[in-house]
């Protein structure tokens, strides 16, 4: 059987302020720059979840792309649009909310729910039309 | 002289909320939904900036572009770039921050200091892939 | 006060082929191409809608975008989603579903159902990434 | 030798339903929704070819990116270009149509003509803008 | 009859460098600056070409949009895709190539051509992803 | 600690053409068709640059992201932004400029200045909106 590689992309929209509580202004302006202006700023986030599997013989689908859609809606995407990544996320409080820890926090977010038959792969995460980080569960 | 529209694409990122100060949380998330949250969200904004004016005989051009993306970062995206719409623009203050205000207050900004060989003729603001604002300078 | 233009993109999946019931295939295929491949073929349609009006100074909103896109997908979307513009759309039925057509069907539908304190003035409706039309109801 | 991956995008029109012959309409509802449609639903496709191989020190090519081209469009998507893939692909009879069969199909079709300096690595199939599948030639 | 405009996009790349024959290398450097590199430097163009006129009753056509992309092909992109607008366009021979005087030079080839059942209302055409200037026949 | 890939996108615009020195310009055209017009052509290209690294849990950060653009902008784009890939380039002189020989050289240009905490895994060279070539330092 051949293993297909599906991606659903979501978008959602949100405030955050890159720093460290531990730090002073001073310093978290200095590491941050522009990202560490305490009165918030934000982005449109797109977020690619790529899920791999064999491709079921009887329906033709790796994974149903619509109960991906709602499964990540109600995991993630149901808490971080139109929200603050820094004061409004339960499962991503007290970290600081760059794109790289957003990802990671992201992919545990799905990976617990996922049913058993798709394995996640990768996720894409777009914090600009120009950059983005990528995680596909790597632990050094 | 054939009369040529020039556009140029700026990008900012900022957070702000929707809201007045003047009505209570309630009516604010009624009216608002989502984007009243009081802890703010935020989007990539993208701007273009069309001109128009007759093409210079002599240099080709209606307009630097070089000169028009430097105008449009020292008057607008220097202040909104990576900012809180609703706390850091002095020029924007106490202004509900839909995108349709924002626009027109963009168009205040951009007009005032264009050189009179050329003439502001459009704004597109868009504040998701999905969704933008015009402006031509129209008053009812 | 301010008129600004809010649009709104929104988009669907259709089959369709081109072609009249009063002429024959060997003719159809002569005027109509590819397109008129009696199995049909389809496309993703991306329907940018556009309205005008002054900025509610109450608000900051010409119109709400919510409320815009609702109303699009109650008059137009449910109904070409997913669907087969020759044979599954009451509104369209016994017409050759060109872009032109439709783009003209579709600001019936909309005109028809748009409260009074705001203008449609303008539908771009995309058959590919590579052409669109465009309708501002204009008649000859 | 640098080993270089190199890709050309392509696009096709296509209509489609889901759905299998030995399930009653009812079943075929159930498992694939919308599209299921009897009467039809099309897209427009885009396909990203990937080859991989050496760069050839004589013309500093992987692959002649036009003779890829012809090639794809011979062999897929001049049966596939406004056509009906449940009806009109012989070589994808019988077959349901989804995004992971197709690119299968296609993997399959290319792989067997591509000449051996160069190697079939990826083909990345878009449905729509937000949604794509992917085969490497992985089996299980 | 309803009035619609229909836009085909086309693309070609080109090379170019900006600056005036009569002036010696410093001053094109300081008007034009990198554009100015006497090596050239180059960009692959967007042209959107719009048309507008009423909707034929026969055929749902404002015009066939295989016609229009055939003709444009013909007097346009086949002169400057993969060219250099300095060099070897003799309908753009002698003209300091910026944006500007190349949108009016294709719109004189393409409006010399075009039937008289339909109107060229506009062109677009980008340099980059982020300009683009428009024309839409006006003279001063 | 989770190990991610980070992703900044840039831009230039350049002229080249295709041949070898030693070849007459028949054998040029046979081989590499229109790319091979004496005159030049050119591009805007998009520039990917993927580095992977683990998180660091003081910053959240794999790299900084301003810190790999200023880098990647001294080492490659100040070198063949608005440049002629064939003659105004120190260290692509005398090489074919196919973009499989470009990504190939800006890899080791990257490489060879990026500090040893950060890993180059990936580059992306778009030449037009419909291909590109990806590096990620394969030798065979």
């Amino acid at each position: 059987m051949a293993i297909v590689r599906v991606t659903r992309r979501l978008h959602f929209a949100a405030a955050h302020r890159l720093g460290r509580a531990d730090w002073d202004a001073a310093r978290n302006a200095a590491v941050f720059g522009q990202c560490a202006n305490p009165n918030w700023h934000g982005h449109n986030y797109e977020l690619d979840v790529t899920v791999a599997g064999p491709v079921d013989p009887e329906t033709g689908f790796v994974f149903d792309l619509k109960r991906l859609r709602e499964l990540v809606e109600a995991e993630v995407i149901a808490d971080v649009d139109h929200a603050n990544l820094n004061l409004d996320v339960p499962w991503f409080s007290g970290v600081n909310p760059t794109t790289e820890n957003l990802v990671v926090a992201i992919w545990r977010r799905i990976a617990a729910v996922l049913p058993a038959e798709v394995q996640l792969v990768r996720l894409q995460l777009w914090e600009t039309p120009r950059n983005y980080v990528e995680y596909t569960g790597d632990q050094a």
